[in-house]
């Protein structure tokens, strides 16, 4: 093989795995580090190479939950919605037993080994399109959901839908697009490596044809949300530093409180939920040219945080507590009755929080030549009905910030808890 | 600041800048690294620190050439294609005698500054859209081109339009879509971070706003050639490497050969095209499920190297030449004769041969499910007349690639020579 020389990607792949362990252990054991302070020591070389291996790093498949939720935000995202075309029960059932084969591999990097390029022998389509060979797991993870659709009659499922899986209602200024609505499964794959994204997205969607087809897909280029006290908090394509206040990975009580689905949260039928966790998907066009001519105070108050820092509105730091009591100098309050941060924070709504795992996207130019792009709207919760639902209401009441925005794409679905070895996703719920 | 644990971005950002500024200099300087040899212990800490920081560093704006040409590809990319909608010669002018100045800022990644992404006070809006707020330079590079439309007589520019710069003739089996195709200017705009480079152009089409407006855009996610013998060969989307046989940065004699317009090719007019090269993209749509179902045979005839280590059929190794009249077992030729790279290879096509800078791209599936996916060619070269129109030509007529590709968006652009300190964009050509 050649080298590489500027490319990370096999230099990387080829060193020791000792700090890769390290670091996934800490990951998914806790991994406490402080917020709030500078830490420039950790730029010292043998930390960066430390990070910049994890990024290369392969995440368990296998666990209590399913991986890509609580995990480390990865860089990039694929995320696919699909509808089952067969009404055929079994072959439904063999493609979940299918995808969590092949899922495996791929998130463990093994599309690497050559038998994964080439298949059974030349005369046939090779069993891995192949262009991820070569390149390390990069962080993969693979999280399946379920739609509401997917229990209705066809299948013999609808005794097995859990209650809180519903169709989300409609929200005030909803501009949603069919076309990015709904599905009765899907795919979220993220990856610190695009290419090792789509290249899993492509061949779980590979492996179900006939099955399977793809109804509408988003690729997100950067995240929006940190779900770890190891991670700084990334910016939206408003500049803004976003989801600050997320329920975080080392968070136990939140994570049970919020985000993971209690066993005796659903009762007959959706018991097999229990240790799994619903996701919202909505996708959020942000209209940047308008934004981008507003001035500063306004942004600010839109949001209610400071821009460079991300400190609330009033405060100095990003993690200060919001202060919806503080006047500003004018007398009125330094947080604005319509900022963002007041309506969605949880002690307007009741105590509610959710996980958000969100992307920002650009697909290009609309047809007057403004970028179509925004933020792909993901988050992880317990129960929508009771988190998402009166949360984006009161956001869609009186959110400052929908002037500068658009929800077109949306969907909700049920992810299952993870798997133990030898388990098979489906599993519990065709049984 | 809070740390970043897991990212990359301000781990490295922080760290010292003496590799970074070693990695960049040997980029330029010719970076001779070996290649066919399996070098493991490039592996090694200090040096995966070292490429690791060198995906952050900041490439050199001005000099000889245009950064983004033989600059080693960097891995994500976001191209703009424009329409000047104004009819003022001089706004145009001054335009880009302003992005001059914002690409420069952008590349050193100095948006990092408070003041860039405040601008002139709270009243105002911000200068800096800041979403790249806090991320370093990423390696990013902005490459300018001009394309034939801007040399019709709205802006006095006729008499200084370039011989070779003419729209491209139509090709047997292109389905060119208006809406990816021409355009008056070009931003080329590649990072290892897709923030970094979405950021640069969105706030270059922002200072534009009522000057020019976005045709059409193309983000690519991983790129598709190496342009440095320091870069191993990457994948494409049907998994086989790409452009082994590029000119790359190294080639002296093969750049002024074939990439940079020397100083007579021009005559009159075109005079200030000296040192630039020209740049032809295409979009080109693969027909990802059918490729996917046809076997590793059929592929690897189709290409004409094989899929795992990209060697030429008949030889075992990359870099190994393309032996054309070699028989394979069954005594025909062991690379057929529609394959790829002998119908692409200089020796048949009178030696001409291209720079090719493209990347993978996926815009999510088309209305029947299909990924609307492929490769985003870029090539430079020194005349697309006498290099591109002839290769694409033969390519057209017998490629056995053509039953999987489409040719659905299509542009050429001249992109000037590149600028000495005090120079901006459009002097030499508005001179």
């Amino acid at each position: 093989m050649s080298d590489e020389g500027l490319s990370r990607r096999r230099l990387l792949g080829a060193s020791g795995t000792a700090a890769v362990a390290g670091v996934v252990a800490g990951a998914v054991g806790g991994y406490a580090v402080s917020r709030g302070d500078d830490d420039a020591a950790a730029g010292a070389p043998s930390s960066t190479a430390a990070a910049a291996l994890a990024l290369d790093a392969a995440i368990p498949f296998r666990g209590e939950h399913q991986a890509g939720i609580i995990t480390p935000a990865q860089d990039r995202l694929h995320f696919v919605a699909l509808d089952v075309v067969t009404t055929d029960r079994e072959q439904l059932r063999q493609l979940l037993e299918d995808w969590t084969r092949a899922a495996e591999r791929m998130t463990a990097g093994a599309e690497a080994a050559p038998g994964g390029l080439v298949g059974g022998g030349p005369n046939r389509a090779p069993e891995d399109t192949g262009e991820a060979y070569g390149l390390p797991a990069s962080g993969l993870t693979i999280t399946i959901g379920y739609g509401p659709s997917l229990f209705d009659d066809r299948f013999g499922l609808a005794s097995r839908r859990p209650a809180a899986l519903q169709d989300l209602p409609a929200f005030t200024g909803d501009q949603l697009d069919p076309r990015r609505t709904g599905g009765d499964l899907c795919i979220q794959a993220c990856a610190n490596d695009p290419q090792v994204a789509v290249h899993a997205v492509r061949n779980l969607v590979r492996l179900g044809f006939g099955v399977v087809a793809v109804r509408w897909s988003q690729l997100g280029f950067g995240r929006t949300s940190s779900t770890s006290t190891a991670q700084a908090t990334p910016r939206n394509l408003f500049g803004f530093k976003d989801g600050t206040a997320n329920v975080k990975a080392e968070e136990a009580a939140g994570l049970a409180e919020h985000v993971w689905v209690a066993p005796d949260d659903e009762s007959g039928g959706g018991a097999w939920m229990a240790g799994g966790s619903y996701l919202v998907a909505r996708r959020i066009r942000m209209h940047i040219e308008i934004w981008d001519r507003t001035s500063l105070q306004e942004q600010e108050d839109v949001i209610g945080r400071d821009k460079k820092e991300g400190a609330p509105l009033g405060r100095s730091k990003e993690f200060d507590p919001l202060d919806f009591a503080r006047k500003g100098p004018d007398g009125r309050p330094a947080i604005p009755v319509d900022a963002h941060v007041r309506l969605a924070h949880e002690s307007n709504l009741g105590g509610i929080r959710i996980l958000r795992r969100g992307y920002n996207f650009t697909d290009g130019s609309d047809g007057v030549g403004h970028l179509d792009a925004g933020l792909f709207f993901l988050a992880y919760m317990r129960h929508p009905g009771r988190q998402f639902v009166p949360m984006q209401r009161a956001l869609a009441k009186a959110d400052g910030l929908n002037e500068y925005i658009e929800h077109n794409g949306s969907a909700v679905f049920a992810c299952p808890p993870g798997l133990k070895d030898g388990e098979h996703w489906g599993q519990a719920l065709f049984a």
